[in-house]
């Protein structure tokens, strides 16, 4: 596994993360547990902040999908970076963290009516119309709040970007956006400009997650600026602000190449600026949307390990106390994890095992074919890069209480989401009366 | 959409269940909103106590994975059938339920010495025991509880069924059960007939899920009692009970051909009156674990249509209020649904569209390809088959509270899991005093 942020293998030859041994962090707060690296999340903030905010001054959006608790909404709120939220469970989460509601941008395909009035009602500073069926409600709604929505559109540049098909988003034949090669999108922006109550702001795109070649975003300015000389053309109109969506790929395995930050921007501002002043443009303020690659690397899961089952000439399974319910990225999209045991960490000998989650299922593995120190009950293992798309897409499958996150800084650990407890499982049932009753009569009695 | 249990059109061209009118149902509930039909339910329990118990003498284990709350606990005790967990949290659930204990049956291939100590407390029937590392474990807690432990052994029997990759169990190199092919299994019965504070009471299997073809379950019993038959001849013991799992195919679409249940029975059961007899042994108990074949069909669930989006020549897009975040299977499996439009279900005119969820992931789709009376927005969209496997494996992705539950009979819709609201999103999230210092102080500025 490799060591990322603060990870270091200690004296004893235990990892630590933020200078806690992780496995004094698995025994005082139990496993699973999903341990968040403070100092490189904030790290990988700044890194995008310098990147695009202080060299380009454009505006950096975490994308709270990847992860989102209301201490990690301050600590996006400290680190100056704004907010991409797609439901009203994450933007009321941003509003009680008091996230400062303008740097709040609101996605999703298909936003309710609840959603579009809570947006207003909490003036957050973009809405990010994705069909004219959205842009339509949202100008009655904004027209009965008295107020003038600010927009960006989501457009469908028809750029593909070379990843897994689930996250490919920037294809013609897509759930998002608007399509431009069609003649849709021109359509939808004139109709923008003509409604009372929209404010159209600017235009935006995404082509795509876990991506590696940077040509990709390139290609989408390419498409997105040749669109708005046309736009401009027609109408008048040009963006103040051109929005790239994210996409950034991490390392997960050894076969992940991740980008540094800096060549994305240097990369795609400039291609920006140059294709604007090409198409006799003013040039917009370029936005990122950045989640996988601030939150994913910043965390780690401890597990302990259980059964150990040994299939001579087949395969070692090492069963670990959580699995898909607390990770769902291996069963969904078949994802690969590089992972370690935290207590023993410097241990050099290895044999070949896959590792199984806990749940009733046989596509519950974790990781197929890994390297480890012949693992024994009562190891603690240590999976990387668990920051994205973990908690926020965990699940109760089997009814197992989803794990406790802490944050860990300097040698500090404090629980930012405390663990589920089996009485949280049954908090929502009810039991109609007639049930109730019933059960009472003929318990114990096989009818 | 095949009309199964009690749906029906009424007279407003609506689908009703359960005597109830689904489009009231979506009004007073809202949507997204499981809808679970109690008599259909119930009818499906009774096929099995009917064909097992009644007719057999077996014991059908209802397989809470596949979806439990209070409520529904109730249900299967008052049917009569035993309940087959595989968690803490599935346990915890059946207690708080007062469902007889005895009639509890402890799955789950890494149970941890906390869930282990539950069940002994708890006194349930079994324990099913998956592996030597449980066993053992199992034996020393016993005896620190001063009891014997009632278990069976889980045996992995080489039988392949006919199904989706992932929900194949049957097979050698799987992280369930004990080898019998290559000596493990008589390795682990000698070794738990031998144990103290150990009472074997039967042996398990489990071949796979969504099986259609009968011929899988005699093979399994084939493979069963002649080992059995072995296992006789070296140690003198054989089995009082022998369950065989569950795996029961049902409808989802025009694809899948289920067999009725009493088809099941009279293949399993005399095949293994018959081999037992052929071995010299005396007939075991049948035991059989159905979830899905009870609990799948009885469900409904119900969303409002939102955006619809047109790309000509390419596709139509109907997007509802809900999607991976209430039914995760068509992400993990590929799974296909039947649905029809709950307000206009007695419309002919169809055209083709898919149906998109509310996430923010490509991936989110519903339902590809299915022809429907051209959605619009607030139609009601009603996909069947979502008893099982969607509220368990329900998730909070994109920060979606999820959806209640409705129990209907006889135009009665009782709540049995209430919706999730905002605030239960955030029950859990703790803020750290340091950054709840530092945010006050710096909020509003753009650093």
């Amino acid at each position: 596994m490799k060591l990322q942020g603060t990870m270091q293998i200690n004296d004893k030859g235990h990892l630590e993360i933020g200078s806690c041994d992780t496995v004094e962090l698995a025994e005082s707060f139990g496993t699973p547990l999903y341990v968040m690296d403070e100092q490189y999340f904030r790290q990988n903030c700044r890194s995008y902040y310098r990147a695009f905010t202080e060299k380009y001054d454009g505006v950096v959006l975490y994308a709270a999908k990847t992860l989102l608790t209301l201490a990690i909404c301050h600590i996006v709120a400290e680190e100056g970076l704004s907010l991409d939220v797609v439901s009203g469970g994450e933007l009321y989460t941003a509003k009680k963290a008091r996230f400062p509601m303008e740097r709040v941008y609101f996605h999703g395909n298909n936003k309710s009516v609840a959603e579009l009035k809570l947006a207003l009602e909490y003036k957050v500073g973009r809405i990010i119309v994705d069909n004219r069926h959205e842009l339509l409600m949202l100008n009655r709604l904004a027209g009965e709040a008295g107020v003038q929505a600010k927009i960006m559109l989501r457009l469908t540049p028809g750029v593909e970007a070379h990843t897994h098909e689930y996250i490919k988003t920037g294809q013609i034949d897509s759930k998002f956006g608007i399509v431009i090669e069609n003649g849709q999108a021109m359509e939808i922006i004139k109709q923008a400009l003509a409604l009372e109550n929209i404010q159209l702001t600017g235009l935006h795109c995404h082509i795509g997650s876990q991506i590696f070649e940077m040509q990709s975003y390139t290609h989408a300015a390419e498409v997105m600026l040749a669109f708005t000389a046309l736009v401009h053309q027609e109408t008048g109109w040009q963006p103040e602000e051109m929005n790239f969506g994210g996409g950034m790929g991490i390392y997960y395995t050894s076969a992940d190449k991740p980008q540094p930050v800096i060549k994305y921007a240097d990369m795609l501002v400039p291609a920006v600026q140059t294709l604007s002043k090409s198409y006799g443009l003013s040039v917009p303020k370029v936005l990122v949307e950045p989640g996988r690659s601030i939150s994913g690397p910043a965390g780690t899961t401890l597990y302990t390990v259980g059964a150990v089952k040994d299939i001579p000439g087949i395969r070692k399974y090492v069963a670990v106390d959580g699995g898909m319910g607390d990770n769902p990225r291996p069963a969904l999209y078949q994802a690969r994890y590089e992972a370690l045991l935290a207590n023993r960490a410097a241990q050099q000998q290895k044999e070949m095992v896959s590792i199984a989650g806990k749940c009733c299922e046989s596509g519950d593995m974790l990781i197929w074919d890994i390297e480890l120190p012949a693992p024994v009950p009562g190891d603690i293992l240590a999976v990387s890069a668990t920051g994205a798309y973990n908690y926020s897409m965990s699940m109760n499958y089997n009814r197992l209480p989803r794990p406790a996150m802490v944050l860990v800084r300097d040698g500090v650990a404090d629980i930012i989401v405390t663990r589920e407890t089996y009485d949280d499982l049954i908090r929502n049932d009810l039991v109609p009366e007639r049930l109730d009753d019933r059960v009472v009569r003929i318990a114990g009695a096989v009818r």
